[in-house]
């Protein structure tokens, strides 16, 4: 893997750059389209790459694994080939999942027991599917990933919930720590064995607590790996201490290696953590908030179930880049919605991620032509506005 | 309307035709996807037209009556320009919705008291959305795809369920004559007035008894209308009745307007119907039974979640003749299938939907060469094998 910064801002912290893997190049800032079950929901591949121009793509370990199981990717000689998707996947290392989804069930169901022990070992976990149980260590993550091959692989980390003591922030980071030793380990011992060119980016962590981000952001500086993440930041309620956290640790991690934040977030949020200096994101928000009806767009949002889309018939976003923003419009999509039809979330989630991939080309552009800062402040009022 | 036989077969009734309406030519055979509420389940309106080829679809009244209901339609102005498709459309005239569903949900939901009360006026009947009482009538189910503006448009008829007893299967045949009349006043008197060019299929009823079929298809024949359609054969169970009841109907129907059997079916049964001079179908089943995981091919039908696939990694269709069936493999498509993603239904709605059709293009061109019967006896027994 290679990171070129073709150009920095020099009003803002934000980097223009492009990312290079055997499976192509990624110009950089990019969002990523979560594919969490090997397909970004309700988008073809054709379309993730024609439409939206996504570069790459996202897996979750924890769910490929359970479904369809590992041994099914193996065979299929990895996940590109599986999928059919010949540009980069980066797989996240399954800890994030393990961690919500079982508090997302006791949550849900109130009688479920979904199981979760963490030892210094690695974590034991209930599925979220039949309740089987299974163990996640660095090591296995790391061989899962191996087998998945995707092009950049995520070391094993604890992510803490939010709210979270400091003292188990601290306590957990430190383990998380020790952990990507492991994984750093485990993934040198098994270079070039699975035959997939991969790079592992670790995971800073530290809640929501200044100190503990610095000494995890400076650990995992002095890693040296090909890239670095920021993880535990991803919760909708910490807007502030997201973009202060975010700050801090674009602050210490390497200029040169590109950094990605996970699980963030909206359109106005991207904008502010690009001018901080990250280069690489992912979210559901675009396919899932297009399932219950919100279309983003470079001018705000639009609640396609308010009243009066009823008979609006002017196109869904006549400024979007995609093919499906003429094509259809909103008096349709409104009806297609209520009527709970497929092609609602279809056009929608299309929407939503060509608008997310072609925000993130005008942030580059604006970034290598020096008028991103100015053009950021009021692309943020824009696209946080309500339609 | 204009409809032209291109060419008779010589050893079976078989047809290959063209109709021409307002909104474009249409050959036949020719299957018509279901498009219930605007929408044919999970695929795009592009597909359609360029990867399926359809050259006309379906659209139902009564749920397009209920939602989004027909004022949004007229303010649209017409159902082809809300839903953004320029091909030809036909819709039925809400008859069978009415009939079918306050049965289906009696069935599936033992406390609901759905009504449905059929008089010489019409049938005052409770949606299943809401359960609010409406009225059709046959002038009101004119009047209502007068404005949804349908090229093609369907007579009000009573649509008897299956079994029925030889009485009232009479009655209700003689009551659909009737309606058939003030469908034929309303249609005449409102010509113009909404700005479509359309056309009016009366239906055949009559049920399973040869004297009321013939007894329906003379006076339907009788009344000089652009093109004749057959109802109430869509049942699963009654495949000899259907046959043999398409048969004799098509003996008295009128040669040179085209023959349209309501809701048949699987591809073996359309071989056979075109076999008996039958020229239009429409069926949900290849969309319906895509969504069950069935894959329809031309050497029989696929379950996608048996698990000889699990690590089939070989196109859906090698011989298929759309975009998607060198795209994604047997095995991926099983697991989108149990991971109950929408990806599952959309490749196999639309690869489904392109086999009809590919299969009725195929049967034409068989007609013209004269050399049908032999290759629709083969591929009879090719098509309804199982694999």
């Amino acid at each position: 893997m290679n990171f070129r910064i073709e150009h920095t801002d020099s009003q803002t912290k934000a980097r223009a750059g492009e990312i290079t893997t055997a499976h192509g190049k990624i110009p950089t800032p990019v969002f990523m389209p979560v594919g969490t079950r090997g397909t970004v929901k309700a988008v073809y591949q054709h379309q993730l790459k024609e439409d939206i121009r996504a570069k790459i793509i996202l897996g979750n370990t924890y769910h490929l694994y359970l479904k369809p199981g590992i041994d099914v990717i193996e065979k299929a000689r990895g996940l590109h080939k599986f999928i059919g998707w010949d540009l980069p996947i980066l797989t996240d290392s399954g800890g994030f999942q393990i961690f919500s989804l079982a508090d997302e069930r006791r949550k849900s169901q109130p009688g479920a027991k979904p199981m979760r022990k963490i030892t210094e070992e690695g974590v034991k976990f209930s599925s979220d599917i039949d309740g089987s149980v299974h163990f996640f260590s660095p090591e296995s993550a790391i061989d899962i990933q191996r087998t998945i091959g995707a092009d950049i692989i995520m070391a094993f980390d604890e992510c803490t919930p939010y709210p979270c003591e400091y003292e188990y922030a601290k306590k957990s980071m430190e383990m998380t720590h020790r952990w990507l030793a492991r994984c750093k380990k485990r993934f040198d011992e098994t270079q070039g064995k699975y035959g997939y060119d991969q790079s592992l980016f670790p995971i800073v962590q530290g809640s929501v607590y200044k100190d503990l981000r610095i000494q995890s952001a400076e650990f995992i500086a002095s890693q040296n790996c090909e890239g670095n993440a920021i993880g535990g930041l991803s919760v909708g309620e910490i807007q502030d201490d997201m973009f202060a956290m975010t700050e801090v640790v674009c602050g210490i991690l390497p200029h040169e290696k590109p950094r990605y934040l996970m699980g963030v977030g909206k359109p106005e949020q991207l904008l502010e953590c690009i001018a901080l200096g990250i280069d690489m994101f992912d979210c559901v928000m675009p396919t899932r908030n297009a399932r219950n009806g919100m279309l983003f767009t470079r001018n705000g949002t639009i609640t396609i179930r308010n009243a009066k889309y009823m008979n609006d018939f002017s196109p869904i976003d006549p400024e979007g880049t995609s093919y499906i923003d003429n094509q259809y419009s909103k008096a349709y999509l409104r009806h297609l919605n209520f009527a709970d039809e497929m092609l609602a979330s279809m056009i929608a989630s299309v929407h939503n991620l060509a608008f997310f991939a072609s925000l993130m080309r005008e942030a580059r552009e604006k970034i290598i032509d020096g008028t991103f800062r100015e053009w950021k402040e009021r692309m943020v009022k824009q696209v946080s506005q309500r339609l």
